[in-house]
C-alpha cells in the first residue's frame, strides 16, 4: 500500500494535526511564502512521490488566501508525482453559492469546485454542504461526512425529557429529521416568509414547542442572525430554553457577542471544521478529526467510507435495526 | 446575423412547430432512423453550417430513446459545422437526479449534462429545473426559464377573492411566493414529516386555508400521489376547493384517473412543456412555446433574457415598482 | 493486487454470472431504478473503493435503455472512488453507425465512445467490433477479442471432407480467411453488387463451391436477410448444404423464422455476446464466457491479453509454427 | 462576413496558389525557419486577428516535417486570436494506420487528428480518406470531398465502348462503382488471396473484362506493386488495355519506372493533392483546386458543401435524376 | 460587429473607466458582494449576451481578493452566453512565479493562468510579463503589450545629453536595449553576483556610466530595494544622478520612503498599471490607458494588434526604417 | 511494486541501453516500420499492461522523425494499459522555442509539451532545459535533472589554479555559478551587445579573466557561433586557454571542425544526451547515463529524485553545509 503523507495550509493547523494524530502519522511540513507583490507561493516539505497525499484546509476567513494556499498546494503535490491528492475540506464555504438566484451572477461553488480539478484534485473529503446538490458540482468523487453522529453523541448523556429538536428553515429540515431520530426526539421547524425582495423573517413555528426545551440544529452559524431570530419566536411560542448546536461554527462579526450571553441559550455546540472564535471558553466544540482521520485511512485502505455512518446518515448507509435511544 | 435552424427530435413536435411559428421559421426536417439492432442513427435535412442550430427536445418517456436523439442530433449538428449548437429542452427529467442521497448511487443530473457537452451542445435552454442548483450540474451556459407569468395569467380574469396559493412542499416555497406575489395573493404550505426511511406523508398546513379556494402550484405532477394528499389536508383543514397548476404535466400511471374526477379540484392546468395526456379534454394547457421562442429571438439577437421576465421572477431581473394586481 | 469488482447491467446477466464464476468471483449486486418520469437511477450494493471494476453490459434491444444503465453504472464507479472502471461489452452494437455516408447524418460509434469516456471509464474490453477501424473511436484503451477460435473449435471435431468457409461479403473477409486457417480449409466468399443506391444483392460466388458444404461465418446476423440470400446463391452455384456461423447472434425480427426451417442449413452456431433468441432450442451456442473471464483476469494480472489468441488472431500474437488440422 | 486568409506549408505550394486563385484571394505568405538544432518555427506574415484562418498542407513525404508545419502554423494561427482555423489537408496520409491489426501498434490516424485539435485546428477539410471510418477519428467537423467527379470528367469526351471499370479490391470497391454510375459503365474488381501472412496477392477478377478495355481506379498509387499485379491478372483475364485512374498519386520509389512504360497502360491520370513526380510528362494530372476552393468558398458564405457533389457521391446528397452519360 | 462591454474589478477602477474613455464606451457596472463568511460573489449588471466582454482587473494587493473577483467575473460572463470573454490584466503578479527553483514549490503563473481558462477566459491581454516565457504558459491567445514606447516618450522633451540608460540586471537588458535604441542612447547594466544562496548583490556596472546622467529602467519595482543598490554602484563608478522608469510601480512596503528623496534620484516615472501610492505627488504618471484601449478596439475590429508597436518593440513589428531622435 | 519496461526510440539507442544496463533491467525491443508513403508506425514488443513504461528518445536532428516516433510510442503504451508512461527526453530540443518574440510565430516549446500530454504520456524526466519557465509549459510533472555535477567531477582531478568559469551570457550565469560552486571557482560572464535587430555581439566579458584559464559552460552547443566569440574576447582580455563544457553536445554543421583545432581549446567536454559527432576522438564524453537510471529507480520506488542532487543544485534541494574544493 502506498505511503500517506498529509499537509496542512495555514486556516486551521490544529485540526491536521489532530487528524494526523488519530492516523498515526506526522503532519509534514509546509513553507507557505508571501512576495512583495502579495502573491503567494507554497513549497511541500515532504516528499510526495507516488504517495496519497492529503491536503487539510478548511475555507475559513480569509477565504481567498485560504483557497489560493489551497490550490498552491495541490499544484505542488501534483507536480511532485504525488500519486493521488486528495483535498480535504472540512469546511467548504463557497458551497453557499449554488444558484442563480438573479441574473448574472458568480456560480462560485462551480468555479471553485473546477477550479480544485484543474489545480490537480483527484478526490474531495468535505462535511455538511450547504446543498446536497452541490457534491454534483464536482467532477472528482466526493466524500461527503456528516457530523449529526458526533453532535448528538455530546446530547445523549444529557435529560432529554420535554426536548424537541428545531429547525431554523422547515426547508431544510431533512438533516434535523435524522438528527433527531438518532436522540428520539420530536423535530419542530421555523417557517421562514419573504417580506421583500431582500427581507426573509422567521414567523411561525411548525411542530408543538410550547413548554419544551429546544435543541436548535443548523449547518453553519455565521453572524448568529437567523439563530437570534428563531429562538425569538421559540420564545413567542412558549419554548422555556434552547441548545444551539451546528456543524459549521464561524460565528463571524456580532455572533459571538449575540449568542454569548442569550438569556434563552442555556449551550452552544459545535464542532473543529473551523477554528473556535476567541473570547468564548464556555463554546462547546466536539471534534470531527477522528471521522475524518478515519474516512482518510479507510479510503486509503479501500475500505468503504459510508459504513462510518451507518445508523447516523442514510446518504451513508442502510440504517441500524434498533434505534439508538437519547 | 447567423441564420436560425430549429429541429425537433420525436419527444414533443407540436411544440417545436409552435416555437418556430412564433419566431417565424420553418421547423427543418430530421429523419430518424432505427436499425434491426435497436440503434438510432439522425440525419438533419438542413444546411446547419455556420449557422445557430436549436433542437428542441423534452426530456418524456420514453425518455432514454429521446435522450439518444437528442445527443446524436446534436452530434450531427455539430459534424455539419454548425456555428452554435443550443439544446432547448422544456422538461429536462433527469434534473431530478440531483444529489447522491444514499451510498454509491448515479448522479443522472450532472451526468447528463456531461454528455450534453460532450456530443457538442454550446448553450442550453431549459425550464423550471427541479432545484436551482441543477443549473450548476452544466458546463455550458444555461437560460432557466420560468413558467410562472404563464400560469399566473390564466387565472388573471378569473374572481380571486378568498384564494389562496398553496405549495406541497413548505421547502420548495420559494416559487409559489413569487407566483401568490404575482396574483396579489397570500401563501399556504404543506408540511412534509419523515415517518420512516421511505415514506414522508403531509401532515400539516402551514397558513391559514380555512374556508378559503386554493390553488395549489408544484414545478412537476407525475403520478399525482402527493397532490392527492395534500388535498386530504386541504380538505381537513377547512379549504372549500383546488385549483391545480404545475409547469410539467406529466401525468404518468394512475394520474390522469387520479385527479380528473376528484371532488377537491375545480380544475388543473398546466403547460405544454410535454404533450398532453390522451383522454382528458378538461385539462387546461397554457402554451410557453411565445416564452421559448422569444428566448430564443433575443438570445439570437443578443438581447437580455431575463428582461423577459421582469416582474415574473426575481431571478432573472429586478421586480417592477407596482405589483400588477389579480 | 486490488480487489476485483463486477457488476452487471439488465441486458444480459446470465453472462455476467458465467464470466464470473470462470473468474472465481461473485458477481455483485445492482439496483436498478425507474422513476415514475422513466429516467433510470442506479445503486452500487457492493463497496467499489480502490478497486478494479469491472461492469458487464451488451448493448441489445432495448439498447438505449441499456446504454444508459452501463453509463450510470460508470458514473455511480467513479463517483464511489473506484480505482480503474472497465467497461466490459460483449457486443457493442453502435460500432456500425461508423461512417458519414450522407450528410449531416450523426456518428454513433464515436459518439458513444466519447460518452463512455466522459462518464468515466478507464477502459473497454468488446469483441468483434464490425469495422477495425471503430478501436480507433475510443481514447481510452481498448481489449478487442475475437470468437473466431471458440467458433473454430465448434467445428473441429466434426467431418470436414469437401468443406469450404464463406463470407458473404469478399470485403470483409479477413476475418473469415483467418477462420478458414484455424481449420485448415479454403474459402470463398459473396461478391455484391449495387442495383440501386438502396439495394445491394450478392449476385455471385467468388471461389468454388460447387458440390461442397459451406460453412457460412458472419460478424453479426440481424434480421437474417443478406444469409439468406447468400444461400440462394450457393444452392445456385452448387453448395450441398451449410452451417451458419456468426459472433453476435441477434436474431431480430423475421430471423429465427427465415433460419430455424431452411432447407440449406445444417446447423446454426453463435455465441453467449447477446441472449439467445426464444423458442428456438437447436440453436448452437459456445460461450465466450471464458475468454472474457480470462482476459478480465490477465488484464487485472498485468499479462498480455493478446497472448491469449496465439495461433488464432494475427491482431493478438504472432501466428504458430503449424498450423492446427481441422 | 469575416475576412479569409490562406497560407501553405512548404508540402505543396502550387496547390494552394491555385486555390487562392480560384477564391480571388492572395496566398498570404508564411516564414519557415530551421534551426541549427533541426527545430522548426513559422512566422505567419498577414494579419489573422479575427478571420477565418485556412492553412493548406499535404502530408506528403517528407512527411513528418510537412505535418510539424502545418502543426506550428495552426498553432501560431490560434495564438493570433484567428476566429476559426481550418486544416486544407488534400492528402491525409496518415489515414492509413487505421486499425490495431497487431499487438501494441501505434494508431497514427487517430493520433494525429488529436494532435491537430490540441494544437488549435477548428475544422479539417480533406480528400479521399482511405477507410471512411477515419472521419470518425477526428473530434471536429470534417469536410470530406471526393474527386470521382474529376476523374470522370477526364474520361467523357472518350469512346467508351467496350470499358469496364474495375477496382483491385472488392472490399472497397464502392467508390469505382459510384465512379461507374457516372460513367455508364460496368463494373469488376481484383479479388485479393491472403497467401501468408504477409503477403496478399489478387488472384482473380470479379466481373467480365475478356475483350474489354479497363479504367482502373484506387485511391492512392503509392509503389505501384498491386496495380502492376492488378494488370497482370488483367491481361491474363483477356483485358486489352487499361486507364490508371487515383485520387493521391504519391509514384513513390519505383512507381514511375513500372507504370511509365508498362505495356498494358494507355494513360495514368491523377490528381494534384499531392505534387506531381519530376519526369513523367505524359502523366495526366487533374486539378481538385476548384473543388477545394468552391467548399472554402461555401464553408465561409455558410452554404452547403455537399450540395456540391449532387449526383457524384450519395455521401453529399441525392444523386441526379437522369445519370449523365460517358 | 458584436458590441463591447467593458467591467472592472475593485483593484484599479480608475484605469478601467480611462480605457473606457478612451474607446468611447461606458464602464458597465458590476456588484461585487462579500458574504458574512468572507465569500465572494459578482453581479455583472449589463446584458453580455453574444457580446465581447472585457473584463479589466490588475493584480495587485490583495492579490488573491482581486484574483478571485477576476474569475468570478470572468464566470458570470460566459454564464451569461458572452460571445468572448477577455481578461485585460494590466499587472498578472503572479507571472514571477514562472520556474520551480526548488523541489515541490507551486508554479504560480500557471496555475492561475489554467485557472483563468476553467473559468471561461478566451483570451488575455497584459503588459510587461516578468518573463517572455510565460506568455506560453497560456493555453488561449495572449496580446502582450509593451510600455517602453509610453515611458521613451517621457523623455523625448528633455535635454538626454550625457545620458545612459542602464538595466539593474544584465540578465535582462533586452528591454532597455530597445528603450535606449528608441531615445538614440547608449545602454549600461549592473552585473549581478550571487554571495549566497539567499544574497544576490549588484557588485559591477557593465557599460560606461561615469560623468554621465542614468536612466534606470525596470519592468516592476516593489520594495525599491534593487534600485536602491544600483543607485549606490551607479554613484561608485561616478555616475552623477539618476531617473528611475518603470512599468508596474508597485512601491510596496518601505519603497515610497526609500525612493522618494534619495539624493540621486531626479525624477520617478511610472505608468498606471496599478493604481498609484498614497502621498507621493511628485512621482510621475504615464497612462498606459490609451494602449489597452486602442489593443482592445484593434483587436475588437480584427485589425493587427502587433503594428500598435511598429518600431517600439520587435516582438510587435518590423523596427521604422529610420530611428526617432531623442 | 509494478514491473518497469524501457523502450528506446532510434534517436539514441546506445544512451538507452546505458540507462538499463544501471537499472539492471532489459530494454525491450520496437519495431519500427516507414510506409511508402514515409508515414512511421511502432509496435512495442513488449508486455506494457500494468507496467511503468519508459520511453527514451532525445529530440535530436532529424528532429521531427524522432518526436513523431516519440509520440507513436506514447500512443502504442497507452493503448496497450500501460500504468503510467513517461517519456525520457535526455535532450528537448524545442525547448528553445519558449517565447514570441515576433508577432504570429509559432510557440514549439508548449505545442510539443501538449501533444506529448495529448499522445498519453504521464510524467516528463528531461535535463537542462534551455530557459527554467519551460518547466512551466508541461501539464504532467517534470523530473528535470542537470548535469553540473557530472561535469564538474570531470575537472575535480584537475589542477584549477587560475581558474575561473565563464559563462557566454551574463544573463543566463546562474547554472555557471552553481557550476563554479561545485569547484570553489570563481566566476566571469560574456556581455553581450544587439549590434542590429538580427545580430548580437559579445563585446566584454564581466569578471576578472587575465592570465587565467577559462572553463566555459554552456547548456548547448549547436553550430558554435557563440564559443568562438566568447574565445576571441577571452584571448582579448588576456585569458590563457579555455576548457569548453556543455550539457548538450550537437555540435552541428561546422561546429566540430571550428572548435577541433582551435588554438585558445585545453578540452571539449560534454554529455551523452545526445549522439557524439563522428570523428573527433579527442572529446571528451561523461555520461549522465547513471542520473537517469537513478532518477528513474527512485521515481519507480517512490524515493525523492531530488535528493539525488542535493549539494548540486539548489532546485533539487539544500545545498550542503560545506562546499567540496575543487
Amino acid at each position: 500500500m502506498r505511503d500517506i503523507v498529509v499537509f496542512s495550509g495555514s486556516a486551521h493547523p490544529a485540526l491536521a494535526r489532530s487528524i494526523c494524530a488519530h492516523l498515526g502519522v506526522r503532519l509534514s511540513e509546509v513553507d507557505i511564502k508571501r512576495f512583495s507583490n502579495d502573491c503567494l507561493q507554497v513549497q511541500l516539505l515532504a516528499n510526495c512521490r507516488q504517495r496519497d497525499v492529503y491536503i487539510v484546509q478548511s475555507l475559513v476567513p480569509p477565504t481567498q488566501e485560504h483557497l489560493m494556499e489551497l490550490l498552491l498546494m495541490v499544484d505542488a503535490a501534483k507536480g511532485a508525482s504525488a500519486a493521488q491528492v486528495t483535498a480535504v475540506i472540512p469546511h467548504f464555504a463557497y458551497a453557499r453559492s449554488d444558484k442563480k438566484d438573479a441574473s448574472r451572477i458568480s456560480l462560485g461553488g462551480r468555479l471553485v469546485a473546477d477550479m480544485l480539478a484543474t489545480a490537480g484534485v483527484n478526490r474531495v473529503i468535505t462535511m455538511a454542504l450547504h446543498a446536497p446538490q452541490v457534491h454534483g458540482f464536482f467532477s472528482v468523487p466526493v466524500d461527503h461526512l456528516t457530523a449529526i453522529g458526533v453532535l448528538a453523541d455530546h446530547f445523549r448523556g444529557q435529560d432529554l425529557t420535554d426536548t424537541v429538536v428545531v429547525s431554523p428553515d422547515l426547508g431544510n429540515a431533512k438533516t434535523a429529521t435524522q438528527f433527531a431520530r438518532l436522540l428520539g426526539l420530536p423535530v419542530a421547524a421555523g417557517s421562514k416568509q419573504r417580506k421583500a425582495d431582500d427581507k426573509v423573517v422567521i414567523d411561525a413555528i411548525v411542530g408543538d414547542v410550547a413548554g419544551k426545551r429546544a435543541i436548535v440544529l443548523d449547518d453553519e452559524i455565521a453572524t448568529g442572525g437567523s439563530i437570534i431570530e428563531l429562538l425569538e419566536r421559540l420564545k413567542d411560542f412558549g419554548s422555556t430554553e434552547a441548545a444551539v448546536a451546528c456543524t459549521h461554527g464561524l460565528f463571524a462579526g456580532p455572533a459571538v457577542q449575540r449568542l454569548q450571553g442569550h438569556p434563552m441559550i442555556r449551550e452552544v455546540v459545535t464542532t473543529d471544521t473551523v477554528p473556535a472564535p476567541e473570547g468564548w471558553p464556555q463554546l462547546q466544540v466536539r471534534s470531527i478529526a477522528t471521522l475524518f482521520a478515519e474516512a482518510i485511512a479507510r479510503s486509503h485502505a479501500g475500505e468503504s467510507v459510508s459504513s462510518l455512518f451507518d445508523g447516523v446518515d442514510p446518504t451513508h448507509g442502510p440504517p441500524p435495526q434498533t434505534l439508538p435511544l437519547g
